[in-house]
């Protein structure tokens, strides 16, 4: 197995590329990680470290994506950039999985460029771990496709199922729509026609969830187009950020409050790290021909370390491959009702 | 000033809106309540108050609309209902607000029904207070409408902008519309057009705000499609409870995590009060003829007094005015600019 890492991406890059990558071929020592990236400045941190494991290799790239770079111009401008250099040795059969911290738009786009889609798969979808009360769940889709097709939901939720099945190890995961009211008419034409058509094709589908059922963990799998997602998952991050800034700000001057603080930090600690997005391995690009993940902007080395264990994991069974067999039953299921997908072609705006 | 409450309205209902009525009347003891529902169990819980104040008087109604009726079936079944007697009273001039805690979709249609438009608004919206680090917003809308147009939107700003001036005192309040990245191209081809069209016509218009800008503070009033809006509310509602729900658990049976939460509770309460909603008077139905406020379905007596307190505020400084005068304006700008509201009449599915 050899997992290959863009050490450019990222808010910390290479730094928490380079260390996350030996935090991983130190707990994986069959599997092989290659970095894509300055190699100057890659090596330089590699040395840092007092063992450089032997499972680590580089790969020099001349340049590199930012964070803010526009992507199709990024892309158009940077042919030797580390996460394009890296998605062709993807492509071209020399590792089994990429993973990158850098421009989401950039490394979407250019995983549909160097990679393709799975075949017969419309669009890809991002998916990402949410904690919730009974062990987390998986959102899908947190950005890749604000106003997608009801066709695009439907695969999205096959692919996000397999996903969270390898992910949290669930065995029939279920899945909720979510949408403004339980009743299957709420919502838009939109929501109402994925309701109908979730309810034909997905076998473990529970209906529609609200937004105050996300945290309850009343569903496995949260189906959402592109738009609703990314909002949502931008402001439960913040909350938690918003949370702990009051907790100070009414801690204040007073000397019992900080004594209570001092004493509960154990338990806010705790508290952080199961909200902490660096336990779950990143957000990965379902639909690209090739496991492909994207790692928060934000990852430590712990979080890269995470990030290439959840692409070795999703390699190891054979996501691909699963999706691509639901997908043919699920397509003769839907040309059995073909009343269904008449209309399925129409877009969320 | 006569403001008129569904006293069947509410989870508590019809002790809290009684206790409520109370608490309003004696803090303004030149303004009138008026409470509309089942005499005898309004009059029994009036009572059981010392003092049952001069100016809260009683209109009994025979029916009462449940909160999870369906809507328009219940207000056809229940044309006696406290709800709909209320609002047939504000129709004909003998209030001049009126406030219900009971289903928030009967109270839309029978809004509609009753009261009709503010003369050139297409449609209603749900505006509401969110807690933020400098000192709240107003969302708007939450869940009138979940596939707006953008003219819809544009309305919503205009009145939302008006709203947030009286409940938030606020002089010039900036405005934010709700996308999925801070650039102007970013989103669906409806968010570019609204996008494009309050550049135009909104003078404190920001430009985009992204999922995590909304507790930051960033803008007065954040915009956004009744879809988005419904479920980043309550997903922001579950947010808190989720939170103290880890905290408890978390603390656990460790007594030294006890007494750090024991020297915290003020702390904790304080963040408990700030992130409230009974604090912040409902959400207004703006658009409707007439001033109607939703207050939360788990209203207490204090929530309802605040949302008596908010009607009287919306009601003193002619908010139905302003909205007229300001829609005026706003028109003759978008005449100007035939090119934009051309399209303005794409429908977010």
């Amino acid at each position: 197995m050899k997992i290959l890492l863009d050490a450019m991406g990222g808010d910390h890059s290479p730094k928490a590329a380079v260390e996350g990558a030996i935090l991983f071929a130190n707990n994986f020592p069959s599997s092989q990680v290659t970095l894509f990236g300055d190699h100057y400045a890659i090596h330089s941190f590699l040395t840092k470290n007092s063992s450089h494991p032997k499972n680590v290799e580089i790969v020099h790239c001349a340049q590199k994506i930012e964070m803010n770079d526009s992507p199709l111009s990024a892309i158009r401008k940077n042919p030797e950039a580390s996460m394009l250099v890296g998605l062709r040795a993807l492509k071209a059969g020399e590792g089994d999985a990429f993973v990158s911290a850098g421009n989401t738009g950039a490394l979407m786009s250019g995983s549909l460029l160097t990679l393709g889609r799975i075949p017969g798969i419309h669009r890809p979808a991002l998916a990402t771990y949410m904690p919730t009360s009974s062990g987390g769940a998986v959102m899908c889709d947190v950005g890749a496709n604000p106003s997608p097709k009801p066709i695009y939901l439907l695969q999205n939720t096959l692919m996000a199922v397999q996903y969270t099945h390898i992910l949290l190890n669930r065995p029939q995961p279920s899945v909720g729509l979510l949408n403004i009211g339980e009743e299957a008419g709420k919502g838009s034409h939109f929501d109402r026609k994925v309701h109908e058509m979730l309810s034909l094709v997905c076998q473990n589908f529970k209906g529609n969830i609200e937004g105050n059922d996300i945290l309850k963990g009343k569903v496995d799998v949260i189906i959402t187009d592109g738009f609703v997602g990314n909002i949502v998952l931008k402001f439960g991050e913040s909350v938690f950020d918003y949370f702990f800034t009051m907790l100070k700000k009414n801690i204040g001057i007073s000397l019992l409050s900080k004594i209570g603080a001092l004493l509960l930090k154990s338990a806010l600690r705790s508290i952080k790290r199961e909200l902490n997005y660096e336990e779950y391995g990143g957000a990965p690009l379902l639909g690209v021909n090739g496991i492909v993940i994207k790692s928060h902007g934000h990852s430590s080395a712990y979080a890269i370390a995470k990030a290439l264990e959840s692409a070795q994991k999703m390699v190891a069974q054979n996501l691909h491959q699963t999706i691509s067999e639901r997908l043919a039953a699920m397509n003769s299921t839907l040309a059995e009702h073909p009343e269904l997908t008449e209309n399925g072609e129409m877009q969320k705006k």
